[in-house]
């Protein structure tokens, strides 16, 4: 399970690019974003050969007012069909449910009367017993699931043993290690996941990664797991995602040797579409004041503040992380 | 060789930073910082706990218009003496020399009159023959030399084998690994790594990374060749430098865990000259261009071009690009 699987020549038949832009990059425009855009990205999406687009999160009405975020927080089914029709395409449609924000009970159509392949399940690692609740849940309705642990930087080896080896009890088919701070290097990043795979090694499941890019090392992050046999991997355009962003698509389509995937697709997205929007004033991506949340394992929140407020002053903001410990 | 040294909670005390921002930064303006700025630098790495400055190159006057560049394509002595007096600090003075574009046998005076530690020769490698007359020619004034062979990622094991062998017979005292292209990935930069430092094993000479940021690898692949053994590494504020850039000295002091370094003193630096240089235009760091000529292994020139040309048709560069091969 130590060894590197496949080499940089080779190709990984394993592997699988989840594209996140409009669930993680919605947490950057309050998922505002037109139905030209979401369209114009799925169509991209489906020449780039990636193999699953992450609408938005199936978030609870009763929780957040409808008419306070896009639509791509909620995801009914009429609005993704208005994007991707009956989705007769190789491209797996896939949304997020939070653990504790949304009413899975009723919000979700048996899989045969749905668009939605696959529903993965975000949560905390001392909420684990609720995913498996909603995961068990889901895969009766006979979909895809996966299981993404957040902030697995703060939580030790032998939760994160425990967590994984219940979710091996679970009918989950992919658990997510999910760097949520970017506070991950890539040589921990691999121990982590070497410990995810040889932990379901024997149950067919597969792991995946979610990167932050706090200290720049999303993309980095990203191809050191798969190289250790990590399979499901997220990305999205121009790494659009909350604070720091994620690992960008472009870098790892790139890179990955499978010619099913096509880049020069997805520059002509870039020049349409993610241009005109970072000129609109929507702000993501690698600063100071990331790496410093990073650099200390924290939660960006303050950095995003820092980043809304237009702030420049890293040696202030430097002090008051430093003051709010302990 | 191949075990990593020492971890991430570790001191390794082998380590030295060298800011490169001046030399490989001034390919992004010409050279043309203004004294206050140098010297505030220069301040910023003494407190900060850099082991190395480099001033810039030391050109020939024969080969290019002094008049034509700032004073730090050319480091004469009494330019870099008006920043640092006779530089009695723990920061040592560099400069680089590149291989047929400098008067090495003139322009230097014997080390005991001259504020300069260490002199580093850059050279492709079909060079190094010239590079050794020139290391042995430093060598004998008294400075400390480094060999730095660009592009590594277009040669072949044997090649980079043989010359190695041939500056382990010389008196170099570090040899750099340098990704002129940032085309490396972690995966292979620690591969060439570990060649490298298996090659000096013997000898006591060190092995020195000089990364960019084509494929926003840079502080990856510097963080990966450190945990094998490498332990000279180059370093600019905020990453500036040619094209995509350099790693960023703040994303490599705030990851090593000797006491001696000090980000807070470079974050006020970043704020009071970093901020005010990009606003005044100087433009570097990683973007999609770059990425297409990292990812393709190539020279940035074709990119930093239609960087200066401020364009953003991406795709119509990735045709130009794939044109111009064969």
């Amino acid at each position: 399970m130590s060894a590197r699987k496949g080499n940089l020549m080779t190709v990984r038949e394993d592997v699988r690019v989840l594209d996140a832009t409009i669930r993680d990059g919605g947490l950057c425009n309050n998922f505002e974003f037109t139905d030209e855009f979401v369209k114009a990205l799925y169509e991209t999406n489906v020449k780039s050969g990636v193999d699953y687009m992450e609408f938005g999160y199936k978030a609870s009405k009763d929780l957040f007012d409808k008419s306070a975020f896009g639509k791509w927080k909620f995801c009914d089914e009429e609005d993704i069909r208005a994007i991707v029709g009956d989705n007769n395409t190789n491209l797996k449609i896939a949304v997020m449910a939070d653990v504790g924000r949304c009413d899975y009970k009723t919000d979700f159509l048996p899989k045969s009367e749905s668009v939605i392949d696959m529903v993965r399940v975000a949560c905390y690692i001392h909420q684990i017993p609720a995913a498996i609740d909603m995961i068990e849940h889901f895969h009766s309705l006979g979909y895809e699931t996966t299981c993404n642990i957040m902030a697995i930087s703060q939580s030790g080896t032998e939760q994160i043993t425990q967590a994984l080896e219940m979710l091996c009890e679970s009918n989950v088919d992919v658990i997510y290690l999910v760097d949520s701070y970017g506070s991950l290097y890539p040589e921990n990043t691999s121990e982590l996941a070497k410990l995810y795979l040889k932990t379901v090694e024997e149950t067919g499941k597969k792991i995946g990664f979610h990167a932050h890019n706090n200290q720049n090392l999303a993309f980095a992050n990203t191809i050191e797991t798969l190289s250790y046999g990590v399979s499901y991997l997220d990305v999205t355009v121009q790494g659009m995602g909350r604070g720091a962003g994620n690992c960008a698509m472009e870098l790892l389509l790139g890179f990955l040797k499978n010619p099913k995937y096509k880049l020069f697709t997805l520059l002509k997205f870039i020049e349409n579409y993610m241009l005109p929007l970072k000129e609109s004033g929507v702000v993501w991506g690698y600063d100071v004041q990331y790496m410093l949340t990073g650099q200390m394992n924290r939660h960006p929140r303050e950095a995003i503040n820092f980043t809304n407020a237009k702030r420049k002053d890293y040696l202030e903001f430097y002090h008051a992380l430093h003051e709010n410990e302990g």
